[in-house]
Order: structure tokens, then C-alpha cells, then sequence
């Protein structure tokens, strides 16, 4: 048979399921651990404790090169409507990171690209997300902008409109893609980045191998 | 104000939203791009065209080490109830994935872990889920079962009960791993690995680096 529940969206889109009786839900916090005083905010029904857990989003998108270019997309949608970023978007079920990553090249840039490895991966705690970007081959010239972009357009690095960028974590991402490209070797890059208001150019970043790269500075000079 | 959805479980858990009448909404099966076929079945409400989309989860996790051995758990949960796995679980909201990844080892394994460096990436679409697995040095040898596990052990590496292990993204992660840590020199990884049956080694893999993988193995002879 089929279980209905009633579900009310709180604020922005967050959602507390009932499971019983409606009165008797409330928003825990759970202790996590028995020693250590970790504790985390969630809905829990108070009639059978099942915890509806509420989990980040994957966020796929590439870099995509062709003859020491790269492809930008300009925004036709908001947030950051007219602002220029990488081809990337939330991944869905029943797809892999890479092909997620491909299939919005496609529909942002009508763009073919063949995944060839994992660049950047950053969290984005403030805004529950994890950025994968891959490095891409743009496989063919035959690009343009799909229903969420404005304009797209291949770049060389002197011309990369740094100014007018969306989002953060595509100018980290394409800063140390460029601090890589001359020397032409690119490892993989991980770390966090957290706004910490609201103007774009307001936030942290955290590197988690920063020492590697800094000896790849260094054996690079 | 507060907007009021109902919700309906479907099966295992997949949740359909009625946005106006109930009567009117449908699953249906959109065109993502204009020119090639390329369809993806999503919920969406026929009145407002509203796509209530469905997205993978992250399962962050670590290799604690400590003086040449690493810290497996034995579940006490369902599914894989009595293997050994590394410690991982569900990503939440308001954290980073190395947060996640300390965080479920201090759950699993009572174990205080510094995270070093991202090790392996895979996607499990069969199952919707990322694994991102990192290297992490274990700080002392305070650690014991936490609620989730039976049991919690330091393993060198001929010790290893790869017959014993609960997921096939934790063995094909300790491969790579003792493939490389003969060397010392440890990269990150990433791929798809797919089930092809129910049955534990009935798998595919897929690794995108798999040319820096042997290039590396030819180096380190």
C-alpha cells in the first residue's frame, strides 16, 4: 500500500515530514556521540525517532579545453544573471559525477566534452554544496548557448573576464588551473570555501594540500 | 506564511509532491536538450511545471593510519552486518566532506582524525550515492566500536580481510591504496563502479586516471 505523510516547507524549502501526529513533531538536536559534545540540528518524529536526514548537493561541472582555451558560459539565469562561470549543475540519480559533468556542458553550452580528470573539489558548507570539477576536452567547435546561458565562449587566459565571474569557486578553481597551465602539470585540488557575506568578493578559502602545492611551486620555478 | 504540500511515498522512499490538484500530477519524462535525445525521468507538476528533483548522496570517509596500519570497523548494522569496513557515512548539511569524513570516524570508531589529503572518488549510481575517501592520520590509539560497529582494529596490511570487506568501494579503495603506499607516494583517484547483481564481488569498475595509474606503476619499479 502506499503511506501518505504531510509535508510542510519551512522557510526555504526545507521540509519537516510528519510522521504521526503532527502536534507531536519537533525539531532535535542529537547528541551524535557519547563523549564528545557534537550536535547537529535535525528533524526527528518523536513518535517512532526516524531522523530525516538532510544531505548537501553534488554540483558537477568542467573545464572545458580546446588548443589552450577554455570554455565560459554567461549566465541567463539568477543567481548572478550576466555573470560568466564553468559548465556545471546539480547532479541527478542514476548518473556518475563525470557524466553529470558532461551532460551540463551539453545543455549549458551545447558543448561535447570528454571528462578527462577530477580537478577541483570544494565544499561549500554555507550553501550545503560540493563542487566537483573535472577537467574536459571540448571535443568540436559546434558550441553554443543552451537555455540557461546568455552567450558562450572559448577564452584565452589574458581575456578571462576575472571581474565577472559567478561564483567563487570558479575563480579558485580557474586560478589554480592557470598557476598549473604553464608548467602543463595538473594535480587534483581540494579544499572548502565559505562566504562570509553577501558581496561576492567576501570569503574564505581553504586549501587542503597546500603544501603540495606549494612544492609544486617550487620544483616548477 | 507557511506553505502546506501533501507528500506521497512511492516504493522505497522516492517522494512525489502534488503542487495544485493531485489529480493533475505526473511523472514525467523531460527532454533535457533541445537536439539530442537525452531523457531523464523527473517528478514535475503539470500545473506549475515545478521539477522536484532527486539527487545523489555524498558518503564522506577516511583511512585513519597510524605507524603502518589502518583502522577497519566491523558493521553492527545492516546492510554488510559483521564486515569490516573503513569508517563513512552520510554527508549532512553545515559541513565540510573532510568534516563528514572525521566526523563518522569519531561515530564509528571513537577515533580523533587529522585529514590529510583526498584519496579516492567513485560514483555508485546503482545506488545514488559519492564516496569520497580520504587519507587521515589516526592521533592516538584511544579509539574503540562506537554504536554502529562491533568491533574496531588496527590491520597491517597482510592482515587485511579482503574476503571479509563490507563494499566494494572499500576494496577497490584499499587496493589503490596498498598499490601505492609500497612507494609512499600517494594520489587521488577517482571512477565508477557499478553493481551488476546482488551478489558482494559481482561488480564493474571504472577509473578515470587509469593512464596516471600506470605511468605511476612504471615509475615506481
Amino acid at each position: 500500500g502506499v503511506a501518505r505523510y504531510r509535508a510542510e516547507v519551512i522557510g526555504t524549502g526545507e521540509i519537516l515530514f510528519f510522521f504521526n501526529d503532527p502536534a507531536t513533531t519537533e525539531i532535535y538536536t542529537l547528541s551524535l556521540h557519547d563523549a564528545l559534545p557534537i550536535y547537529l540540528p535535525r528533524h526527528v518524529c518523536v513518535s517512532c525517532d526516524l531522523i530525516h536526514y538532510q544531505n548537501p548537493k553534488v554540483v558537477a561541472g568542467c573545464i572545458p579545453e580546446m588548443d589552450g582555451k577554455i570554455l565560459l558560459c554567461k549566465r541567463a539565469i539568477e543567481p548572478r544573471y550576466g555573470l560568466w562561470t564553468l559548465p556545471a549543475g546539480f547532479m541527478e540519480n542514476d548518473e556518475t559525477t563525470a557524466q553529470a559533468a558532461a551532460r551540463e556542458a551539453l545543455e549549458e553550452a551545447n558543448a561535447r566534452v570528454t571528462i578527462l580528470s577530477l580537478y577541483t573539489m570544494f565544499s561549500l558548507p554555507h550553501i550545503d554544496q560540493v563542487y566537483i570539477m573535472y577537467r574536459g576536452k571540448l571535443e568540436n567547435t559546434d558550441f553554443g548557448p543552451g537555455s540557461e546561458s546568455l552567450e558562450v565562449k572559448l577564452y584565452e587566459e589574458k581575456d578571462i573576464p576575472w571581474e565577472s565571474l559567478a561564483f567563487p569557486v570558479i575563480t579558485e578553481t580557474l586560478r589554480l588551473y592557470y598557476r598549473e597551465s604553464a608548467a602543463g602539470h595538473f594535480s587534483t585540488h581540494t579544499g572548502d570555501i565559505w562566504k562570509t557575506s553577501r558581496a561576492a568578493k567576501d570569503y574564505q578559502l581553504k586549501i587542503l594540500d597546500k603544501d603540495k602545492l606549494d612544492k609544486e611551486k617550487t620544483r616548477n620555478r
